[in-house]
């Protein structure tokens, strides 16, 4: 807890954002350059986040496994999109047990090649496939600018590996997943998201086609919360991945990877997150609740603190911390948990006592208009519906926002305007050249294309040439 | 699946416990020496352990956290005892980027240095303390000679780390800690420990002492479960981490870390599994019950499935697998789940449709003595209670066979004998020279001295010196 407050977005909304983590106590830098600690608070969120993600590969017929961490140089040679993308962010073991390795050991920037590896040996029949397979772990890539969460050398996600018998197989995967993850960003965080199609430039290496989700943080600026690649048979090929189809002919399989990796709890920050600090959407927050006894003096608290032990049984299906300091005001714990983003506060002090009453607010809502009075009784059946609401209301509010921030500029000097606090959506010849015209005189890239488009065709609004989609461009983390 | 027989126990007892692991899916070799790939299988128990144990450190007031995988080399020669316990085994990035870096990174192969620099920054009043974080993840140790999941160079583990104003408090933790490690070992694993206190030699690089918990294989040697060391002020010292304690004074905060890895998968598997293969107790297994059809044709499988389908609904609490594969027997599918150890199985065949009954096979009891027919009605309520009764039933049954190979010998010839097959129980007076001359004539080390001993002293059984403990002789994984 710091004294003074926090910058205010407007202000400088870079430094809001790390004020926000350090001071909620979320993460920490590392004595590492570019590493960083996720303190308790800030992994209770990615466990949430995790459980819900979980139960959703789960149910999709996916289990999880382990594949190791180090990786032979070798491997990333053998795809050449692969080794190319990659290669200046590895970081590099050569040195084991005190003696000088014969080959050096790249720790995994992600696992397409480890896991192509021992598919091969794994898969030799149709009967052997799908192979749908997960896994949850930390990758490290070496980059030069870093931000906590968002962009660091140590990084926690999540990989799925999959691999299949056909081509429309592993692109239905593919999408399947990249839906998945949509389902998941807009039900469990409340974040509005675009899914939609990378352009070949924003590709992964070594991927046929990559599919993303984009979201529009607080800033405007483009957050890319999700991905999910398919790989064709690039991967299979590179690592002879075969197996015998029912005509029993040998045949490459088709594979695919997606990932969603601790930047989304950056992007649950700075999608919700306000001059007071972070808003946690109640399907992911820590705590859903907290309840600050108020009390004078001992008498009152031995009135107070039995009730609040009681509430607090009955709201057992959620997630309530009591903040019993005493140490500090009811104020001061009014600012922290607002700081932190809980959802719900409730105050109860000798009146409630008498009354049965409680007093409610929401984080949402600030000042009187996000307060209200509710009975003891029947508690658990009030608390769950205002937290429904606060799930929504968030997800409408980032909705809202961000609709009121994507332009449909009509001409290219409009365009280079709207992308100073803002996305265009506009039609796009899909030539490289206009996407990085864009991107010198803007800093703004292609997000993606999205799968809903409006239909026909237009002009490029770079070169007027004629296109095919509409895509957006915008700055983007 | 092979199709040759596993080797028994008796043939090689090493030899099964790799080709268990590789046949039934739960681990193979990865391309780099040491390291491993959990399978989904493996890695399904091993999630199981996690969710069992996370509950019990929440339970006693413990969070999460993720520490960087990165330290720099630096820090682990700031303990004295632990860079010399720990230098031969460090693997080092050498090269980030690109770039050769100024400082070589150590990956953890243990994360008391960084957590204690992080401690250092986060402690500053007695009202900090006490911190309870515990951390699941992945190190390295550059192992010579590594076995599947019992010592590998990767290896999967939780780490707790917690820092306290007082010595009695931190002991108190590492006790408690050890309680549960033992709990979860006797309650969900169905394996009898033996808590207690490892000699000077034996214990963790840097602790002021190691508790362990020690179990017996199926070949009586013995495997260090978990451990839990009470560090003192020595990596508070190191590290500097200090508090204004109530008094205004200034000082060294006391320090426990405690751990249990994915070795106690190998654990598991080595005290219950059988020369069929795996036998797992009910609480962890991935599935607990397998269901198998049993049809002629299209006919009869017409009438079998909706009746399988119907009972798995009705067995929703509960971990079940239906082996609907066509291209294999029954008894093949018998063999199959024998092999990977599955609790219950049960048969459904027409004849049960009919009369409204189950057949039901239990895992640890192979034969007909094991098999029995249930109703349909109530299934659920009656496997609840077969479950629980195997559960018991494995506890009880490795612990018969530990307490027959738990020997107290009569003089140090005896012990030499006896150590070839089992466990001596004998007064020891705690010099490193007997702890060594025993090892060097017998291979066999100090595996701990256990709290419940029998009161009173006797003669050390090596030197005939005055000895205040017996402590557990043994050979070790």
């Amino acid at each position: 807890m710091a004294e003074d407050k926090l910058p205010t977005r407007a202000e400088n909304y870079s430094e809001w954002y790390n004020q926000v983590i350090l001071r909620t106590e979320m993460a920490d830098y590392a004595p590492v350059r570019g590493c960083m600690v996720v303190r308790p608070y800030g992994w209770a969120l990615w466990e949430n986040i995790q459980k819900d993600l979980d139960a959703r590969f789960k149910e999709t017929g996916h289990v999880n496994a382990a594949f190791p961490m180090l990786i032979p140089m070798s491997f990333f040679e053998k795809e050449k999109d692969h080794v190319e993308g990659f290669s200046p962010e590895l970081a590099v073991v050569t040195i084991g047990g005190g003696q000088t390795l014969e080959e050096p050991l790249v720790i995994r920037p992600t696992s397409e090649t480890i896991i192509g590896h021992m598919y091969s040996k794994w898969i030799k029949s149709y009967r052997d496939l799908p192979v749908l397979i997960n896994q949850w772990g930390n990758v490290v890539r070496w980059e030069m600018r870093t931000r906590l969460f968002l962009r660091t050398l140590e990084f926690y996600w999540q990989e799925g590996h999959t691999a299949h018998a056909t081509r429309p197989e592993a692109e239905e995967e593919t999408r399947r997943m990249l839906d998945t993850y949509r389902n998941f960003a807009v039900e469990a965080a409340a974040i509005p998201v675009i899914p939609g199609r990378k352009s070949d430039s924003e590709k992964f290496a070594g991927a046929e086609a990559t599919y993303s989700i984009e979201a529009m943080m607080g800033d405007t600026r483009a957050l890319q919360s999700a991905t999910s690649h398919h790989l064709g048979q690039n991967f299979s090929k590179a690592f002879d991945i075969r197996f015998l189809d029912q005509n029993n002919q040998l045949s490459y399989v088709w594979t695919t990877s997606w990932g969603l990796s601790t930047r989304f709890v950056g992007a649950t920050i700075m999608t919700h997150g306000d001059d007071q600090g972070l808003i946690l959407p109640p399907r992911l927050a820590p705590y859903q609740i907290v309840i600050v006894p108020i009390f004078k003096n001992d008498e009152e608290q031995s009135k107070v603190m039995p009730v609040i032990e009681r509430l607090k049984g009955e709201l057992k299906a959620f997630r309530v911390k009591i903040d019993d300091r005493t140490e500090v005001t009811p104020g001061f714990k009014f600012n922290d948990w607002e700081m932190r983003g809980v959802p719900l506060r409730l105050e109860v002090g000798p009146k409630d006592v008498e009354k049965g009453s409680v007093m409610v607010a929401r984080r949402d809502i600030p000042g009187k208009a996000g307060k209200s009075i509710l009975t003891q009784d029947n508690l658990a059946e009030q608390i769950g519906r205002l937290l429904d609401e606060i799930q929504q209301a968030l997800y409408d509010r980032a909705l809202a926002f961000r609709d009121a921030h994507i332009f449909d500029p009509k001409d290219y000097g409009e365009m280079k305007e709207v992308l100073q606090n803002g996305w265009s959506f506009s039609w796009w010849c899909e030539s490289r050249e206009c996407e990085a015209k864009v991107k010198e005189d803007t800093k703004a890239t292609t997000r993606n294309i999205p799968f809903d488009q409006p239909g026909g065709t237009g002009k490029c609004i770079v070169c007027g040439k004629p296109a095919k989609v509409k895509v957006h461009f915008s700055k983007a983390y």
